[in-house]
């Protein structure tokens, strides 16, 4: 495995790619192209967790493809006890932009990875899978295709509790108890440089209302126990993917709170974070995936070629 | 994740234990120390198959533990038409020692790539499988802590088609099909230097005949359609560890040629490799293996604990 970790803005150091490039052998695939996934971790736009980058990497590896973390622009550290101040760097489309530098990396490197570039996945994680989806729905579109030449079209886009739908982050902030409230503004402030944006800023920023036929298959997940990124921004979503007609899954499960990560130990953060029910969104995912993203696995191996 | 490849013995580059160790994160376990699996590859002590190294260190680091794959001592290739000669450098103790070394690595390295020492589990596939099965029925025998100091004891074993009774590769070599009588002929003269030893060296070269009560609790796993190792071999071991009283786990999957792996693609090296039945056989182990090596996941994170 080759793990390397590539700046992808000059001169900053916080934007970031780092490979989880699998050996190849011989034995296996013989040098064949893998199928790729990008992992957005989540964080509000005010940082990345790591608890949904590594961890996420090791289990796509486990699949048999290859995997990237992409650090992307965020606004930092903040005081959840007070509104905070608009900065330049998280803004749209600072951070969606980014995701188009990760692609162009992944593109430019694909001989060398091994990476069969028709097939990479973007999976991202609450306000990284709002990046993902935002990527998914825009790859085609000026802000990435002025910014970063041609735009990359991922093959799959996998949003665990994403935020889809800006209109509902805050129009329905007053809703919130205290404390999600308040980050449900800082969130909107990070992106958006205020916790008051037009309509029609909030709306550009809902890829559950512009999503449109060029926008990938989809596979979308969340929980019914979570209260800060409800799961109507998955089913919205999923509506708006019906009615363009792009294929996609839906899974909602019963209980767990925002931000399970995989659900499991490996990515935990403390005893709340582990579901068993809910853990199953990764082998939901897998499956799915797979359909797409089967390897090229040889009928015969050379030693069976060699036998018969 | 941190990957290094360290050799283990002095003027070779043959013997080596490749490091797949987690990055830890104050989001996460904060330094804690996390178990460890340490991987034996098979290929019938002459060589050792990348199908069952990497592959393998990605499934167990999805579950949240370290993972080493250990290249250990092997004769090199063979051409299966003939008998070949002896050399030293594939047999008994040599490979067994080598585990020894890994172990030892692994502990001297502990706080640095913050390994719990007392819960490493040494898992093996069909070759590897007898190498982890030898060391895990002899870690506190003098083959090793003459050769090593200290054995240390692993906290379980998990042995995939493994090799488990040498009077059984011998004995019956004479009822396989050609190619299988020589390969089972080969590894016999790979491991014990002869391809008629004694049965005082089967004996002695067999987990299935020797594990005592300091044996580890095991996980064995095969196939019954596996006919160059049959299952007998785990069913024997099994035996064998019921008798001496230590706790085991046995699962026999219908289907399935020898060397599945995974048994999934990501570790296919053709198609037949592919067996979604005996692919379970992962899931079994994680969740056998969960219950004696828990993350040390707190109750609750800092941010839930300054929230509280």
């Amino acid at each position: 495995m080759k793990i390397e970790r590539i700046p992808l803005r000059e001169g900053r150091d916080d934007v970031t790619l780092t490979t989880y490039v699998l050996d190849d052998s011989a034995e296996m695939l013989g040098g064949a192209a893998r199928p790729a996934v990008l992992i957005l971790p989540g964080g509000g736009y005010l940082s990345c967790s790591d608890r949904e980058g590594e961890p996420i990497a090791m289990a796509f590896a486990s699949l048999g493809y290859h995997a990237f973390v992409l650090r992307y622009s965020v606004y930092g550290e903040v005081d959840f006890t007070r509104a905070i101040e608009p900065r330049e760097r998280s803004q749209y489309p600072n951070p969606l932009v980014d995701v188009g530098l990760a692609m162009r990396e992944i593109r430019e490197h694909a001989g060398e990875w091994s990476v069969d570039v028709d097939r990479i996945a973007v999976c991202g994680f609450s306000a990284g899978g709002h990046n993902a989806s935002m990527y998914a729905t825009h790859w085609d579109k000026p802000v990435i295709t002025d910014a970063v030449g041609e735009g990359l079209r991922p093959a799959a886009l996998i949003a665990a509790y994403a935020v889809t739908d800006y209109v509902d982050v805050v129009e329905r902030a007053g809703e919130m108890a205290d404390m999600e409230r308040t980050m449900r503004l800082a969130i909107a402030t990070a992106y958006l440089g205020t916790s008051a944006p037009s309509q029609e800023a909030l709306v550009a920023a809902s890829p559950a209302l512009v999503a449109d036929e060029n926008t990938p298959p989809s596979f979308l997940w969340g929980t019914a126990g979570d209260t800060l990124v409800p799961a109507r921004h998955s089913m919205r979503f999923a509506e708006r993917l019906a009615d363009v007609g792009v294929p996609y899954e839906l899974h909602v499960y019963e209980k767990g709170r925002h931000g399970l990560s995989l659900a499991t130990q490996a990515s935990a953060g403390s005893r709340g974070d582990i579901e068993p029910r809910a853990a199953d969104w990764f082998r939901q995912a897998a499956a799915w995936l797979e359909t797409r993203f089967a390897l090229d696995v040889p009928a015969l191996s050379a030693w069976e070629r060699k036998d018969t």
